[in-house]
């Protein structure tokens, strides 16, 4: 089953919030609210076990009628949750833990095998998919391609399993990153706040079953596409070199609190692991990269410093996952920078 | 103006996730819902220019007529906004950050007197003033009360006066830490996450115009005051030594995001400095403290090491503020911790 949020009607008017729920068609042509069984995602998420048989039993019947619904306009989309109650991300691609704390001269410790890096965000304002990036420039901004999970209710001490059962849906985020303000925020030792700024969705949810036989051991074996001002820039396997799975997160963040209904989580920026290290770039016949400061990474070994500049105004980043037909799953995440001068 | 959240009718049933909005009697005896303004404090937040005057003239004519509306019961409810979209902690009362990394063997940098600390919380499940503290006592359970603000939509890059305009209500909040969590997880970079589980909430939100005279400047100068098992444990004054005011802290958070109706920002544990270091508690004469971390400090420093234990089961933590006619502003946070045993 495919879902998304409409937060525009057809005449661009706002449809508050938290938008409208819709149904849409597998090949993301045609979509469809279902007012009489959730108003939006969260109310369905609010009382899953009950609202996603009947979501499931429409998106049949609307997947059976080509002529029903009306077009689906991702410009009219919010994040599929436009504001959520938890937004954790997780960082479970270690290759991409160890190139960043590389690229400012830290090792990475041995306990980040055993012990999972998570963030908590903040959820109060999520990016539709064609939102822009609005910032200085000189903070820095990058983009971080990752795959996301939302899960009905969990509670303390849950286990991987149960974690795993409780995936309800599945998406994408460019969790949007401002590199030159994460190393004196880090150094304070509270976390991220300021470098880590809104973060755009995908227009699109799947449910699990919609993946088969990609959705593995809660991991999602597919290519993550990103494009740079239309050039390709990366498609690492979202599936390889997953160090946790997203059970494995949820329990982590399940340790010592509950979850509650629409948590999203999500996976760290994507990296694939390669043999030699200019490999890497799709240039250089490698899979190339989800974020920036990757490739800077790369380059600073290589030529002692970094080339690529971070996103400057009106630059535009393309995120997608398309399965073996290359059909998109999720829709796409195009967002330019818009940049601003901040005091 | 004072309102609250229920969460439970008089039978004990639930009313729902987001609970009921009601209007609570200054002398928070009496409650009335107001379906026909707002039915949750969230959807009075979203259109909190309309619904604020309704809200008002509402409550003045409630204090008006002391028979109507039915008994006031915290027990029935819940926090505030008992799933909200943003929370956010500071840690403005430097005086405890000092305390605390001194016990971990750290330095204060100076820049922390000019760059607030602030970390991002989870905000799915925000609990209730009489909620039960569910932990392994292994984890170093400990309290710190704080006072929160909740405010209406910021813009990115809003300035200090902006953001005081945007505070609509005030509480406090309970902020238990796992102290015996936070050293490693702090170690890894990223913030807190298992080290802060869910914050319990006082019963009772006040607008700012309630807190007259008390409330200038972006600070509440009045005593919090805290009790651990029917003891008087701190009394410092929360407009004493807060080196950050709300507008400059929710400044700090809009400098590279917009914040979202409905944002909760915390304080950061009330924290005043006292001369000498024995002075400090209440049975040495001293205004005393809002958290145990800050007594073992003064107990390793003193002693060579803390003697007084983080919270086990049954211990009981009790958190208030009044007004200088000893009424309670906000209604009480009291909570039970129940200890388990963590796999």
């Amino acid at each position: 089953m495919k879902l998304a949020t409409l937060i525009k009607d057809a005449n661009g008017n706002s449809l508050g919030r938290d938008g409208q729920l819709v149904i849409v068609s597998r090949d993301l042509t045609r979509a469809q609210p279902v007012p009489e069984i959730a108003p939006t995602l969260q109310a369905a998420l609010d009382n899953w076990q009950h609202m996603e048989p009947e979501l499931q039993r429409r998106f049949t019947e609307f997947e059976q009628d080509p002529t029903a619904g009306e077009t689906f306009d991702p410009k009219r989309c919010g994040a599929p949750l436009p504001r959520a109650y938890h937004w954790a991300d997780g960082s479970a691609y270690l290759n991409h833990v160890a190139l960043v704390r590389k690229a400012r001269g830290a090792e990475m410790p041995p306990s980040f095998e055993q012990d999972p890096l998570i963030y908590q965000g903040g959820s109060d304002i999520m990016l539709g998919p064609t939102a822009p990036i609005i910032g200085d420039p000189r903070w820095g901004i990058d983009f971080e391609a990752e795959v996301v999970v939302i899960t009905t209710d969990l509670d303390q001490g849950s286990t991987p399993d149960q974690c795993e059962s409780a995936i309800a849906l599945l998406t994408l985020v460019n969790d949007v990153s401002l590199r030159n303000l994460i190393p004196n925020e880090l150094a304070k030792g509270f976390g991220f706040y300021q470098s880590k700024p809104a973060s755009a969705f995908a227009p699109v949810v799947l449910t699990p079953d919609e993946l088969a036989p990609h959705w593995q051991s809660a991991k999602l074996n597919l290519p993550l596409r990103v494009w740079l001002n239309d050039q390709p820039f990366g498609y690492p396997d979202a599936g390889v070199d997953m160090n946790f799975n997203f059970a494995q997160l949820l329990a982590h963040c399940c340790k010592t609190r509950a979850l509650g209904a629409g948590t999203l989580l999500g996976s760290g920026t994507v990296s694939n692991k390669q043999q030699g290290l200019w490999g890497s770039s799709i240039v250089n016949g490698g899979v190339g990269y989800c974020c920036l400061a990757e490739l800077r990474m790369y380059e600073a070994i290589e030529q002692g410093q970094p080339s690529t500049p971070f996103l400057g105004d009106g630059d535009r980043v393309r995120i997608e996952m398309t399965d073996q037909n290359g059909m998109s799953l999720f829709g796409t995440i195009e967002q330019q920078v818009v940049a601003i001068e901040a005091s």
